[in-house]
This record gives structure tokens, sequence and C-alpha cells, in this order.
């Protein structure tokens, strides 16, 4: 009586043609791209899926899949006539086949300058670094991590040294690590803007102390129904132009968003006692969804449709989370809803603003605020910086990690480790130059959202009812229609008139912070 | 703060290796295999994320990862080497090398003997047939559905002559389209099955009518929350053996089944207004995932490691629905598990297997019941043997149907289409040959379960205290754990002592529905 879809096989038998047809190079090289497109449509659904859906003993099969499906992407890349059909349609390509082909050469270069031989050492020396730092993180064990973090190191050191080989472009070794998640924000911007947080944020956060210090605290506690926080997260993505016709909201560990136009995916998480978190979460990451759901269609299989880089991308989740639900004035206009949901609590808006703008130095980053994440952020970048550019040992960063937390922090991490430079996964497993995207995003958000403010007046008042439209219409316009058609500090030159400056990041956290006047 | 899943390329970098090495033709060929089987993952579980998860407007990307994938399948398995490799197989093969070499031959034909353009007439003739007859079937139009199904006749026709061209084995055109969905499962046997049927189920059913008329009317009615059905659905899979920790149960606009061991997922259906349908559906389901839970894992990936055929598969499923929970001991031990959910309601063991055993003719195949239910397949294997044999043509489809529903059932459907020729989807789109495995599934279900009973005398204890484990040990040594290592039919004389024979289910239908001894 009922459906069955355990006949494998039979699939197959469903395809017409091979898939690609004899045609000029250009053409050529858009099928093997769309091609990669499509696998890596696969690849992010059943990534969701197992962080979502899978029982735990799916594991294997999952990751045989995957890693198959790695495989054909790989091959799909490097056979050999690939090199040919770019040099064959460089030789012939009209102006906007030209933008297309560096953006398929940007990827196609990221995925093939490293031997074999080397992605392997790199993926088993960085599970078995992430593995042993699962236990010794809690054991405060950093000798026994540096054993295995020493091999991670040198294999990063390897691998950036030939990407900038293989990269006219490319300053420095560590710029070629910055190119896989900044794309075009180079180590030379990075400092630039970094250097002024540096020397300005720690005065700040001064500032900002003292002035918690004379105001009211609170704290959302109590008990929220999981179900009910459900409704009220999906209302708020609605209030920010979030379309369930075109997406979902689950429940995962961490929250993430994945997915293209017409499928979005974004997670949170609940906690039963407090319920603020969750929503800066899903307004995070319907942030996120919303740059990737204003991605050019008609390239929406292609590098040149992609996303710009996590700088830009993380731009577009902070000016949700950050400038957006953390206003006073969309807080305020967003509280009845919030009331609607907890009949059973009486919240005022004004103490809720006063609980998702708390300060205070912490230790650790996941912890922070919109005020001390730079300094974390910042701590970081010079550690790992240095590290690939070969200025520092990996066996100096507990002494750098306790000295740079004191100096912009005031705070002594004191050996403890767990709380101090073990506490993040990224370096474990070889992630380097992911970092800095949290802060240059931050920094972008707000010269975005400044640029939004002068062509918008009374958005305080829009935002007090709850209508955030015209932000979407602006950053649809300005960034998300773009796609990769411009490198990242054109992107920002285009949409604000200036290239990523700290200035307005300061503005804004001193205006929010100190001025509390939104 | 939060993890960010969009960065599709990165991906790639993650694979170390060619996948096919220089050895052996049998390894290069299990390779290959292996490959197609984990595609077969992915594209398994994005079907069923678009039928249980996905957002309305993600069917178009969807589609097209999911013909990249089919494309990439058939690339894999259609490379002019693989001939080769069997031929290089063949001749240095082991034994247990040969049986397995012979399942992935019997698949690599079904795939590749049919040129490209007839695969692709048959894909566009199908789904315009298809999208035509759900509004023809409404407005009762088999005219206007003629026109398209003619075209998907002749292709079927051509179809299945190529299939029995290419294969020494098969005795008739139908028998080829047999061999896709019953493989081993010839016209031959199904008609030696079926004459029986045929000739003895229509007077056992007035028998059955005249008991029922006799026996007290019983329907579930009345409010059932849909959290409650689930939980119950929930334990009733639980108790019929099924693990969460390896496995799922959904919602979905029809109820299937999917996966592979670890990740079993099965849906089911809710009605507010009843609860028996979903529990049924449950039920079935489970037993089509026991199966693919038990098949032999060390060849989860390659064609021998497979479920035999759809006639096996479909006896586990109504093994599990039909013989176990429609059993009157199991339905009596589970009535207290059904009344701890449904609390506002009061229950009898008794009226709830009344309910569940009524029994009368009806036009529509899927609401039928276990006695009439092969009567619908008799009449459509009838009918679509002779078409594809060309022994009659599309156009005497409806005066055979009116006929046969008058023989069969003493029912007239009088010119009433969509009661009657029209009903089912499957004939719209091309799947012939398919019908018979409801209906040889019911009959082996019966066989094995009679297998069961007489190794088990006391199996009524054990049903009645929900204790289904020796039910799943026995499958589990006889038939799950041999994938496609034996025949259908030898799997049913190694398991039962004799192949398939209508004897039991007559024997069944007659305990259960006129004497009514379980």
């Amino acid at each position: 009586i009922f459906v069955c879809l355990t006949h494998k096989w039979v699939w197959i038998i469903y395809q017409p043609e091979q898939i690609f047809h004899m045609s000029k190079a250009f053409e050529q090289l858009t099928e093997r791209f769309q091609r990669l497109s499509r696998i890596g449509h696969a690849t992010s659904y059943l990534s969701w899926d197992q962080m979502v859906m899978m029982p735990s003993a799916g594991v294997d099969a999952r990751a045989a899949s995957l890693a198959e499906l790695a495989a054909i992407g790989h091959e799909t890349l490097t056979s050999p006539e690939v090199e040919e059909l770019f040099a064959d349609a460089d030789a012939s390509a009209s102006a906007e086949e030209r933008d297309s082909l560096a953006e398929m050469q940007r990827v196609w270069r990221q995925q093939t300058c490293l031997p074999a031989k080397l992605v392997k050492e790199k993926i088993i020396a960085g599970s078995r670094c992430e593995h042993g730092w699962r236990t010794q993180k809690s054991a405060n064990d950093w000798p026994g991590f540096l054993a295995n973090f020493q091999t991670v190191v040198d294999l990063a050191i390897d691998e950036a040294q030939l990407r900038q080989a293989a990269n006219d472009n490319i300053a420095t070794p560590y710029d070629a690590l910055l190119d896989l998640h900044c794309s075009g924000d180079s180590k030379a911007l990075i400092d630039s803007v970094f250097s002024v947080l540096r020397e300005k944020l720690p005065p700040l956060l001064q500032e900002v102390m003292e002035k918690q210090r004379s105001r009211k605290s609170y704290k959302v506690d109590g008990s929220y129904d999981v179900n009910a926080q459900r409704m009220l997260n999906e209302s708020l993505m609605r209030k920010l132009g979030f379309d369930f016709n075109a997406g979902r909201l689950d429940v995962s560990m961490h929250p993430f968003s994945m997915g293209s136009a017409g499928d979005l995916r974004i997670t949170t998480r609940f906690r039963d006692d407090e319920f603020l978190d969750a929503m800066m979460a899903t307004a995070h990451e319907t942030g996120h969804a919303s740059y990737e759901g204003g991605l050019p269609t008609q390239w929406a299989d292609l590098p040149i449709g992609q996303h710009r880089n996590m700088c830009i991308h993380e731009s577009q989740s902070l000016l949700f989370e950050k400038q957006i639900f953390l206003s006073k004035t969309f807080m305020s206009g967003f509280c009845a809803e919030i009331q609607s949901h907890f009949p059973a609590q009486r919240f005022e808006a004004e103490d809720l603003w006063l609980a998702a703008t708390h300060v205070a130095p912490e230790f650790i980053r996941v912890e922070a605020n919109e005020v001390t994440y730079p300094l974390h952020v910042l701590l970081r970048y010079e550690i790992e910086s240095a590290l690939i550019n070969g200025e520092i040992q990996a066996r100096d960063i507990p002494d750098l990690w306790q000295q740079k937390m004191s100096d912009f922090l005031g705070l002594d991490v004191a050996g403890d480790h767990a709380r101090g430079c073990m506490q993040d996964i990224h370096w474990s497993d070889g992630t380097f130059g992911y970092f800095p995207s949290y802060t240059v995003g931050a920094v972008n958000a707000a010269q975005i959202f400044n640029a939004i403010k002068r062509e918008h007046s009374d958005w305080q008042t829009s935002f007090s009812k709850g209508d955030v439209s015209f932000v979407r219409d602006w950053l649809l316009r300005k960034i998300w229609s773009k796609g990769c058609t411009l490198s990242s500090q054109a992107l920002m030159e285009h949409a604000t008139g200036e290239g990523t400056t700290p200035d307005y990041y300061l503005e804004h956290l001193r205006a929010r912070y100190v001025d509390e006047s939104y």
C-alpha cells in the first residue's frame, strides 16, 4: 500500500545524456563548475542533515558518501583538461566572461595548488590534534597538545608557502591562508584596521565599564517553554524578512546557516532558563541566510555568483544581530511580541536591552560581547599571523596569550590554558586565517549600517515599528546582488563610499555603550 | 560567534587521492560500485529531505543536484572500461567473487542496455502523462489520458523488447520489466501463483463477507492528538525492534521507508480522527526498514549486499503489518499501550481488532484489505502483462477493467475511470511490472510466517507479551543476512522449504477471516 524508496539502483537509468558537450572552452568550464556546485548542494544539505536530523549510528555511511562526493568534485576540478580549458577560454573571453573566469580560476588554483601528499598529511595531523584537544583542553594539558599541534603548524606553514608561490598577488604566507576565508582582505589591510582597534578599544572598554557600573543590571531568568521560544524565533525571522516557503529554522548543538536561495536553513539552540541568546543567534544566522538568498540567481551555480568572502558574510550576520536586533528601538518594538509568547512573565523593553548589552571582560571568546570581542580576535590574529609567517614558534603561544590578555582585557589567564590558548577548536585542525573575518565583519557591519542610516534618517521610527525592509532593500541592491563581481574592498567602496575603516565601529560602540543613544 | 557553513567550495580540498587505483579488475569494479552506492546514499537522503523537510521553493535546485548525481552515476557505470573490466574479472574470479560479479553485471546490464534517446523519450512522455493524469483523473477524462498514455505504452514496449534482447534468461518482454522490480520471479511463476488466487479468492471473499455480516462492526472515531499518536507509533516501532539510535520516524504525504543500516528512516501520516491507519503504515514501513537494517554489512556498498527484490521486500513489510500487528494476540497485548496514549477514550482490544480486520469489496486499491487486495493486483497484472506483451491495446483497458472488477470483486465501475483504471499513478509514468510485488509479497509473508510458527509453536504467547524478537532473529538469519546471494525462489526455499506458493496465504485468510482464530 505504501511507497517504498529502497530500490537504490534504479535511479541511474533516469539520465539521458552525457553532461559535457562539445562546446567552446568557456561553456565547458561553466558546465564543470555547475557540476561542482550541484555536488556542493548535495554535500551541504547532507551536512545539514548530519547536524540536525541524522541518528548517531549513521555517521560512517554518511562520512563515506561525503568523501566520495569530495573525490568526485576533486576529479572534476583537477582533470588535466581543465588547465587547457582555462588557457583556451582566456584567449577568447568577453568582458563578462573574464570576470566569471577569474573567479573560477581562483577556486581552481586554491583547490589544485597543493600536492595530494600534503593534503593527506594535513587531514591526518588535523584530525589527530583536534581529537586529542577534546580531552587535553579539559585536562589543561598544553605540552600534550603541543606535541600534536607542532605538526599541524608545520604543515600549515608548508601549505601557506605553497599557496603563496602559486599566486603572484599574495604578499606573505599568512596572506595565502587569509585568501581562503577573507579573499581580497590582505594582512596589510587588516593590520591597518586592527592597529586602530588595538590603540582605541582598551581605553574605550574602560569608559564602557565605567558606564556599566552606573547603570541598572538586569538578567533574564525564569523558565521558558522551548516550543514557545521556537515560535518566537520564527516570528523574529519573519520580522527580519525571512520567507518560510524558502527556508527553515531548526535546532543544532551550534547555531549555523547554510543553503542557497529557495532553501535557506538556519539553526539555533534553546535553553529553558533564558531566551535572548537563542534570539541573537537566530538574528545572526538570519543575516547569513539573507545574504545567500539575495545572491544573483543567474550565476547561482558559478563562483562569480557566490558570497564575496567571510568578512562580508560576517558583516551581514552581525548587521542583523548587532545593528538591528540589539538596537534599543527594534527591541522595544519587538518586546510586545516577546511578551505574547511568555504570558507568565512580565518584561520591560529597557530591561531586555540592558541584559542584551551587558559588557564585562571575559576569558572566553564565544561568550564575549560587542566591545570586547575584537580584542579576542586581535589577540588571535597577532599570534596566528606571526606563527604562519615564521616570526614566533608554537611553544611561545601560552606566554604571548597571557601577555596580550593582560594588555587588551586586563585579565590574567595564569596558565589556565582551557580558558586561554586552548579554548578554540580552529587552530587544532589547522584553520588559520579565519579569526579576522569575525572582526572585519563587525567593522564592515557598522560601516554599512552607517551608510544605510545616512540614507534613512528616520530609521529609528521604522525599527520601532519592526520595519526593516529598507535595510534589506539596500543590502540587496548594494551587497547581495553583487555576488563576486567586485573585490571585497571595491564592494565596500561601492556600498559605503570607502574601503573598510574602523571609525564607524568605534563610533557605534561609543554611541551604544557610552552615550546609550540606541 | 557562530559556525557558518556557507563556504561551498572549500570542501573539495579535503580529498587526498584519486579513487580508482590500479588493481585487479574485480577490485576496480568493486570500487566503481562502491562509488555508485555512495552516490546512491546521497540521492536517497536528499530525496527523503525533499519529501519530509525541504521548503517548497527548494525544488529546482534540488532537482538540478539530483540530476547531476544521476549523470555522474551513469558515467561511472557506462564508461567504456567497465565492459572490459567485466571480461577480465570473469576470467579470474573466485566463487565468491563470481556471485558478486553476477549481481554487478545485472545492475550494469539494466542500466546500460537502453539507448539514451529512448531513456530521454521515456522521461518526457512519462512526465507529460503523469502531469496530465493529475487533472484528467478527477475530470474522468479517459480519452485525454489515452492520448498521452499511448506514447508511454509504446515506449514501455520498446524498452521491454530491448531489455529482453539484452538478457538470454528473459522469456517475454513483460518479464524484462518484471526483472526491474521482481528480479527472479518470472511471469511463469507469478502466473502459477496468481491462477490459484484467481480461482480461490472470489469464493473465499464470499465466505468472508458472510462472516463479516454476522460479526459486530466497530469503527475508530473521536479526536486523537497528533503528538500522542507520534509517541504511540514510536512505541510500536520499539516493540517491533526498531532502534532509534539508528533511525527516525517522520511524517510525509505518503508513508515510505528508505535508508540503510545505521540510518533507517520511515514515515507515516496522522489523521486526527483515527489512529489505526497510521499504526498499520508504521508497522509496514518498520518491516521494510528492518530488512534493510539486517542486510549483510560486509557488502553494504555492493549489489550482492542489497535486498533481493520487491517481492521479498514487500513480504517483510506485510509480515510486520499483517502477520504481526494485525494478529489478535499482538493487538491485545498492545492495547494497554494504545490506551495509555489516549486516556480520554476507552478501548477494547477486540473492538480494535474488529476495526482493523473489516473486509468489504472496494473500488480503490489503496483502500483495500488483506482479502481483496490481491484481486486488485491480479486485475492490474493481467492487464499490464497482456499490454506489454502485445496481446491487448491501451484503448481496451477500460472495458477489461470493468469486466475484471465485476468478475473478481462483484463491483460495477461503469465508466467511473477515476475509481477505475485511472486511480493509480504507476502506469502514467511508465512503471509496469511493479504491481505483482504487492501480492507476491503478501503470499511470501504468509508462507514465511507459517515457517516461523512451525518452529515457534508458542508464538501467540510471545505476541501477547509484545515479544517479536524470535521473528526478527529468524528473519535476520534466513532472509535479511542473505542479501542477494540467493535468487528470490532459492531464498524462499532456503527459508521455508519451498518456493513461493499461494497455499499459506489462502490458509491465513481463512484462519483469520472465516475461523477468526488469530
